[in-house]
């Protein structure tokens, strides 16, 4: 386990031994999120590489154990040891349609998770650090997805967990909480109002908090999302077994909290670290107009988070106080990228996009990402031969509502020929 | 393509040459429906095998396309490639509360294909036969799942589809139907109104139909399903690679049309004959008893499927008459397997039971083959030692009205700590 080091703040650059501290750095009240600083000498001298990898059996987020700061879970054969190595699909219909080459975008599906959403990354590693240091209950604040990954994960080795999220979290996300037996408190109030109540909470009881950002393993089981990416578009641009990987032009990450684009990030870097890779991809995050406080600082050359009134139907993403901002608005600026701010409208567009030209079907926050490429597209940001990769982070059954705005009504006829005739011939 | 040798009609045993019929045996109206028959000594010849396909990198039904009867579907990249090699679970904890032993039952998730249903394997293998065969409009009655699944992959390929659903498929159905830009027709009618009425649109323009068990290639995409759960079943009971493979001593599949146990019947068959596995398992139908046509007929030893009028929550399986009833019946009773019938509160039992002990959550008739093994392990029918394998064969988020059913409502509290406490003394 040494080749976990410690931490490192992101905001002082203030460094602990991993059991100096638990969550976040003493010197920024709550906010002080920080990252695990790996001992990548230790890794490349380890048994890891691109080629062990090429022959690996695992096909999950724990092929690249050797990359985290855990210890293997065990609990084999359960969903746990399933979540990762999603698809990347080729989206050659989409990419003309935007007037990109095709062959050069590609699309992560993270809503094939086992919990259909990419916060089972998060959630996964977080319990296996939960069982490591034999923490009694998890808890979580969520707007739906996190909550239901966290309670996926725990109910698949048997944790205790308890999730707080907002009333107003779609149906379908609230039935998987209860479904998996987690114990759920809605707020009679927003994500932030559940978040900070979660940290008082977790404090008061002694449960082991999950919150995104706070934790700091959240951010290493997000950043095997961008382990994947590379290897996966290094099989899809070149079939042999490459000695290092590729890692494409662009990245299109949805931003709320921010920790997905700051996980994603923090992946890229261990391997640019490791030498895996030779180069960042240009990350650019997208918010939805209602809820975009990390464009705002970005655009504002700051990193001052200004908290806004958050409201967008892409729920998963609507938050006041991003709360990895910081680290989200740096993973965009070191790496020479760019914040996309798209419209509700934008991303409705963006869910039937990529059903009808790709079949990937997406929660609003899923296909956000997608609405960015699309707008970046159009004002010509890019060059039509950049290699682009757009990571969709939930499934559109998750929210029944949006998808039904997006598509539209479905035609109702008697159950006759002729009933058929007039419509199979508009 | 020779090891397609063409069909036999399950009723009568009449032989088809592949371009002499297209769906049914003429000689019984809409309910013949055919086998496809294999080259079995071709395929032995060829380069498939055990051993090859541990060797192979395509984790997805395609890896057994040398024993399917269509050529390769190309579409590379697409979701019609990522179908499929869902995960086979180990239920330790669920077996020991059922009695059985533990790591000796598992559960496969088919929840986790692309449109979060066992029908697209169904409809991924019937997209490639259209490819093929140059059909300008695939059309398809659905309770949902199968449409979604047609939908679904006719989207990833650009193949335009029809779907007929009746009105009360749950809303993420439809919303899914409607996404993927599928021309969605609800009738006013129940599954069994718009599966006549889609034989008979498909016939007047020309559409090719792929309803379930009338189009034969439902029946060869389903079997995959048997290659998988043998596949995966040999390396969950022994790591070393198999000159053959393992096939567990039963399977517990829920019935509807019939159409999945006779798939899985019949690819069970397929390895048999190939000698890739030494025995069939028991094969264990279970039925909603508000929809229980087939096990009817097995429990009074005929052939012959009575109509029910169906009433069961679980709509995935709610049919009047198995349209794969015959074939349903014989599998059971071909493998001395038994038909178990279940009630609607048997079913929500089972998805709150799969959540909680697996982290599986399933719709109502994807967890009926679960309620099904509850109530046989119970009743004393199997022995403890036996192994069993459960194929869930939906997402429950695909109906989230009985999830909230089977799992009550969620606390609803004040932002405030003394509410949680309160909650959390409970």
């Amino acid at each position: 386990m040494s080749r976990f080091l410690g931490y490192r703040c992101s905001l002082c650059g203030a460094e602990y031994a991993p059991d100096q501290v638990e969550y976040v750095c003493p010197k920024h009240g709550d906010s002080g999120n920080l990252d695990v600083v790996l001992d990548y000498t230790m890794i490349r001298h380890g048994a890891a590489s691109p080629a062990a990898l090429a022959a690996s059996q695992d096909f999950s987020i724990w092929r690249y154990l050797p990359l985290l700061p855990v210890a293997d879970p065990g609990c084999e054969g359960t969903p746990l040891r399933a979540v990762g190595w999603t698809p990347l699909y080729r989206a050659d219909r989409l990419a003309s349609t935007l007037g990109l080459n095709a062959s050069r975008v590609f699309v992560k599906d993270d809503g094939r998770n086992p919990t259909a959403s990419f916060k089972d990354r998060a959630s996964a590693v977080v319990v296996a650090r939960a069982r490591e240091i034999h923490a009694p209950v998890i808890a979580a604040a969520s707007t739906g997805n996190a909550g239901a990954a966290l309670a996926g994960m725990a109910a698949a080795v048997a944790h205790p967990a308890v999730i707080l999220a907002p009333q107003t979290a779609p149906p379908a996300k609230i039935a998987q909480l209860l479904m998996f037996g987690a114990k759920v408190l809605l707020v009679n109030g927003n994500y932030d109002q559940a978040f900070d109540l979660t940290l008082r909470a977790s404090r008061e009881f002694g449960w082991y908090c999950r919150n995104t950002g706070y934790n700091p393993f959240t951010l290493e089981g997000k950043k095997t999302a961008a382990f994947e990416i590379c290897e996966q578009f290094t099989h899809q641009m070149s079939r042999g077994t490459p000695v290092g990987w590729l890692a494409p032009d662009r990245l299109f990450v949805s931003v709320g909290d921010g920790n997905i684009l700051s996980g994603i990030h923090k992946g890229l870097k261990d391997l640019l670290a490791l030498g895996w890779i030779d180069k960042l991809p240009k990350l650019m995050g997208v918010q939805a107009e209602g809820s975009a406080a990390c464009a705002n600082a970005w655009a504002s050359n700051t990193e001052t988070i200004t908290p806004v009134s958050a409201q967008t139907l892409a729920d998963s993403i609507s938050v006041d106080l991003p709360r990895d901002g910081v680290r989200a608005v740096r993973a965009v600026r070191e790496t020479g990228g760019a914040y996309v701010v798209v419209s509700d409208d934008d991303i409705l567009a963006a869910m039937r996009d990529l059903a009808r030209g790709l079949a990937v079907f997406a929660e609003p926050a899923g296909a956000t990402a997608y609405a960015g490429l699309a707008k970046a597209a159009r004002a010509g940001i890019m060059g039509a031969d950049e290699t682009v990769v757009v990571v969709v982070t939930g499934s559109g059954l998750k929210d029944v509502k949006s998808a039904m705005q997006a598509a539209g009504e479905a035609v109702k006829i008697e159950p006759t020929l002729e009933a058929v005739k007039r419509v199979a011939a508009r």
